[in-house]
């Protein structure tokens, strides 16, 4: 159990903002706490949930996302990320975890899904023993100013530019 | 197998650098590929190696630093990291691994333990089939010139400066 959970954003147009949510995750599930992690957007089945799940720890998946979203988002996509934000505040306040983890909630916001001010009204109810972890690139100024760490990564050079594809077991 | 290898580095001052490249292990482990992961520097036992080890997959993790070195480094610090390098350049070109970890290489680096024109070399003599992950701040400029991709981490905030300690599960 965590005596003393803080409130982490990985933010910015680098890669290894989900990456590092998920070394988390297998950091913390090895220390025996209990991962929720929830992810808005993303929807690819991706290589690294079944690896975390079979840790034999506690560590739970939810994905409330209907995929990339091009153009403006429908009212069934504003219903799922809603639906996941508060499924996620019903984690966090269970007791059941000692992380709680909101992937692409940035981009979520950005797309217009969520309001910044849920998130930071989600911040302010975190019970003290819970620590959250938002990723997303454009972390609004309100929700980095509740955090209590902000990492931005930013790209220097990306071989997306060279022409070169996402890669299973590298980027999914 | 992967058809086409590329060079990562995770550089910067932010948090989040050893955990992205432990996040791509768990992701990498968990669609069959095989990493070897080389721990320069840093020894303190981390709850995510375990967990790793446990997932059943191909994992080999190293430790080759002998601690966090303060003044200047011992003529066995030095050792201890030649001897790290070697043994990854073994592993790169043992046709046993997919992902070669070098993480807080370029800490090795600015410490004068090892050359960036070593590690530039090594990045030279990479198979096609091999990626090859460089974690550290203060990436020299020969490694990013030579690398395909590269994400600078940067602190914006962080609660180390609330006085919060490194905490069993979040940090290590």
């Amino acid at each position: 159990m965590l005596l003393r959970g803080c409130v982490q954003v990985y933010t910015g147009d680098g890669k290894g903002k989900t990456t590092a949510a998920v070394g988390l995750s297998v950091r913390a599930v090895g220390a025996g706490l209990r991962v929720f992690f929830a992810q808005f957007i993303k929807t690819r089945e991706s290589s690294e949930f079944a690896a975390l799940a079979s840790l034999g720890g506690h560590f739970c998946l939810r994905r409330f996302g209907r995929g990339f979203i091009r153009g403006t988002p429908s009212q069934d996509d504003i219903m799922a990320a809603q639906a996941g934000l508060l499924e996620a505040k019903g984690a966090m306040l269970s007791n059941s975890y000692d992380i709680v983890v909101l992937d692409e909630i940035n981009v979520a916001v950005s797309l217009g899904l969520l309001l910044s001010e849920e998130i930071v009204q989600l911040i302010k109810d975190r019970p003290e023993c819970v620590e959250l972890i938002l990723t997303g690139r454009g972390a609004p100024e309100d929700i980095i100013a509740a955090a209590d760490l902000v990492t931005e990564l930013r790209e220097i050079k990306h071989y997306y530019h060279k022409g070169i594809k996402a890669r299973e077991g590298i980027e999914y």
